[in-house]
């Protein structure tokens, strides 16, 4: 069974600062936490309630070895920011069986420059692991990645992925050094759709309010840019990143 | 001044049926009080805070023959669904004049099918704005338009947009024998990249969980997909959306 103080140190995990000190994170719904557990992460404990355990009884069943905990739904309500949780969360330690940035050694990375809307960062996520982008860099103004917001909008794709958070133009310079061109985003520049992509990139998507980065601009070899027909003001930058990797990935 | 019934009257408008009964809804935020009054809708009302007021004098100075009201910050917090509600809030009337369905003459139209995210749906308009597709249908399974989230993320592009609600198959019949194919976007289809669009055509968005329903698949000429090429479970239909838009305006 689960104690008063174990639910309120879980319930701390909704805060970066104890993310960060504790290294966990929750995962929430069925999908979220089956997926984490497929990437080969072992949660701390899942908790649930004796409703969905009942009604889910296949899953709960194939998660062998886990300590399962039923709460009240009362409970679980204090463990997420979700207006209406799914019943059923997992804690789980920070991913740490990523590759080393400096082996890094696929063609297509890609580069998120002080993007802070998790929802975005997370969808961007969800779309690298479409095109078949394995490796992205977040710069050390991006969102956390252990933000249930992007974790959630992700869909699964943080633990499928190589993330590396905390980087910035030192490690883009050290990229560049092994050939990588680096093609940045933004309003103006080359129409994407004459644009010949290098063998080897790293294409950055940056912060929608404030567009690159004056560092990440200057270590940039092309711009370029999706052309507006419209009377939009601005493109959101996940569907930005989606017709831009869409095109990378061809 | 403003009434105490008036701030309840208005708070009320957070609910879709007394936006339906009341046929108005609310805007936040500066950009998009000023993207309505510029499209031609008439506030009803703006209101704001004191600070916000003293420290935007240019902003409401524009806002001529207005009816502005200061209210409190906690009065204000009433009339939002955001944690941190932007300080101006416009209470319009519906949107009325657009063109009618009959007479639309564009080529390029987007359909939307049952698609119940507010924040999708937003980004979905923003994304025909950004592209200049300038007449949308919803079908009367799909989110409600002046639905706030729906109204904010689609960053101004409900007012420059025609948007025909509560459309279905009986709109797209009669567009068909106006010479329109249809073009539905599902998992499995023609690779987009392969695919020549219509000169003449509208393009179906469908509910992310469900995908297309049964009737529009009847009345679809093709079906197109965003080939995967990752590990992720599915494409946000945003995302998708983006992808598709900017092939069909190239």
């Amino acid at each position: 069974m689960i104690t008063h103080a174990e639910i309120k140190y879980y319930s701390s995990l909704l805060q970066k600062k104890y993310r960060q000190k504790e290294r966990k994170f929750t995962a929430e719904g069925d999908k979220l936490v089956a997926e984490g557990i497929e990437s080969g992460l072992v949660p701390e404990v899942i908790l649930t309630t004796t409703s969905f355990f009942e009604a889910q009884k296949d899953f709960f069943n194939s998660l062998k070895n886990c300590r399962i905990e039923l709460i009240m739904a009362a409970d679980l309500r204090k463990l997420t920011d979700t207006k209406t949780p799914q019943e059923v969360i997992a804690i789980f330690p920070f991913i740490s069986n990523r590759s080393e940035l400096k082996k890094l050694s696929r063609p297509l990375l890609v580069y998120l420059d002080n993007i802070a809307d998790p929802g975005n960062t997370g969808t961007i996520l969800r779309n690298c692991d479409w095109f078949g982008i394995s490796d992205v860099l977040m710069s050390n103004g991006s969102v956390e990645l252990y933000n249930p917001k992007v974790v959630r909008s992700s869909m699964g794709s943080v633990f499928h992925l190589n993330i590396f958070e905390d980087t910035g133009i030192r490690q883009l310079e050290e990229l560049k050094k092994k050939g990588y061109s680096i093609i940045c985003s933004d309003l103006m520049g080359e129409d994407v759709y004459d644009f010949m992509f290098p063998e080897k990139c790293i294409v950055v998507f940056s912060n929608e309010a404030h567009g690159p980065d004056n560092s990440v601009r200057e270590v940039s070899d092309h711009i370029i840019s999706i052309k507006k027909k419209g009377k939009a003001e601005s493109l959101n930058v996940a569907s930005a990143s989606a017709i831009i990797l869409s095109l990378l990935t061809k």
